[in-house]
């Protein structure tokens, strides 16, 4: 049930033919800014421009001929939903997407695009976990979580696993991975593949830093939320049960960026690294340049771009 | 004079220590859209956001203590300048830039924040090339052209020579490559550095396809100009002569692409691919969307960012 490193070596080999192996390259700014060496993790340039193809063509990949033909499940008000729509796509799976009426235009677009269907909710009267469980039992389909499941934990995790190879690649011995976090399948998958060849720390918004409570208590703890954040890729209140059964012993502290910060980010990722990247993407770059990291060889995950 | 193989190969060791290694990356919507399998360069991601930093730095490398200590001299509207005032910095050479009174503010600002120091011209009335040819003289410094010189060719070949090392990690033997042209120098390196690996075309804005129009008759023939571009970065008359001697048997037919096919190119960068390119710097995006190559495996260098 808890994925372990073989477990992403595993979903490396298998989303090979599908999956973008995203690029690890240097920014000689940033490594001038941060007196050290600064390389981004370019994930905005995986399909549907995150990482969460990732886990959704590893469960995929798993699923038996009838399972695929019957069709898989999610709720995501965006880049988990494109995932899982793009991975459904290449393998012949319908794929039913459950997400708030609220979704940001683009990325309730980009999931139509891909061939999904959807179905809304409504984020204050519905529970979107029991309307994708009743959407499984009428269908046979499959759900696939965001994060709290082994098998996108060890998809999202080849995301470390290449960012080591590389490391080596370049003869870097890496001293810190800043990924940004909301769930958390993300930062548990990449400190699996990492394998302890470099520290991981998760970058929240404030007030959703679920994950930063929940390591400095030693046990899962909610972010007060109650706000809106411009991230509105990283809203999720908590980590996973699963995450954080890998993430309590491994991870890093965490950190937490201001709006005002991943607004400076995203314009400098646009004007500067000459990236597209939204809010939530560029949260870790976000802590970079608050001062978070120092005189440090640093990977920075940089995804998604849909904003 | 006119640079071979092994010297670009001397110039990837040489600007090894200062260069980034930029990625060639797979992109399965353009992979999907043309029939065949397509790679982009990301030469967005080069110091100063385009490969004009590779030859600088390559032909900076090989001056003497005294030749650096009497500075460099360039003239360039843009991304040359950039490149030369980086390349300078960084080998601690005062580097002045002869520009025009017009030159798009963003690279003006970008030339300044590096260091150099900038004369200004009137392009109606001034000879560009005689301005530096004085400054060189009454200060004993050194001219870095923009394309027609054997060390700033062989630096820009170090481009073609990563897209053959990277193509060949990815397992892939790559039909065509696609690079933006204006004098020439980027498409003249890169044929030597992917050595026959592949056919190299390159992609000029209509009106400025002197490349185009030289290969066609068989000898250095100037476009008709007279109007503007959006690619303020391609709008040079005619390619170099040594840029020729070396183009003139080896390039595949040259193409153009319309204002419109380049706006198309930069808005699809932005929003499809998630990358920040000026219209210059899109062409051979912008001809790949236009249909020009279809059911080949294809690299389309995008360079530079300076919008």
């Amino acid at each position: 049930m808890i994925p372990s490193l073989a477990d992403v070596e595993a979903a490396a080999r298998r989303i090979k033919p599908y999956a973008v192996r995203t690029p690890l390259v240097e920014s000689p700014v940033l490594s001038a800014i941060t007196g050290g060496r600064v390389f981004l993790k370019l994930e905005t340039l995986q399909r549907t421009g995150s990482f969460k193809f990732r886990g959704a063509c590893n469960a995929m990949a798993q699923l038996s001929p009838q399972q695929l033909q019957a069709g898989v499940v999610a709720f995501s008000s965006g880049n988990h939903a494109q995932g899982v729509a793009a991975a459904a796509a290449l393998f012949g799976a319908p794929a039913l997407i459950v997400m708030p009426r609220d979704v940001p235009p683009p990325k309730l677009a980009g999931t139509r695009a891909l061939g999904a269907e959807v179905v809304f909710y409504d984020r204050q009267k519905d529970d979107r976990e029991a309307i994708a469980a009743q959407l499984c039992a009428e269908r046979g389909a499959t759900l696939i979580k965001p994060f709290d499941q082994g098998e996108v934990i060890a998809g999202q995790g080849t995301v470390g696993l290449e960012i080591a190879e590389d490391a080596a690649r370049f003869g870097v011995r890496l001293d810190t991975v800043l990924v940004p976090c909301s769930g958390g399948g993300l930062a548990s998958g990449t400190v699996l593949g990492l394998n302890g060849t470099a520290t991981v720390r998760t970058v929240e918004p404030e007030n959703f830093d679920g994950m930063k409570r929940s390591l400095e208590a030693g046990r899962r703890a909610a972010a007060p939320g109650g706000v809106l954040s411009i991230a509105d890729a990283l809203m999720a209140p908590m980590p996973g049960e699963i995450v954080f059964a890998i993430a309590r012993e491994r991870l890093g502290p965490g950190l937490t960026v201001s709006d005002e910060a991943l607004r400076r980010a995203v314009a400098y990722a646009a004007n500067t690294l000459k990236l597209v990247v939204e809010p939530g993407g560029a949260a870790a770059l976000a802590a970079l340049l608050d001062g978070a990291v120092q005189g440090q060889s640093v990977a920075v995950v940089l995804s998604g771009a849909n904003a």
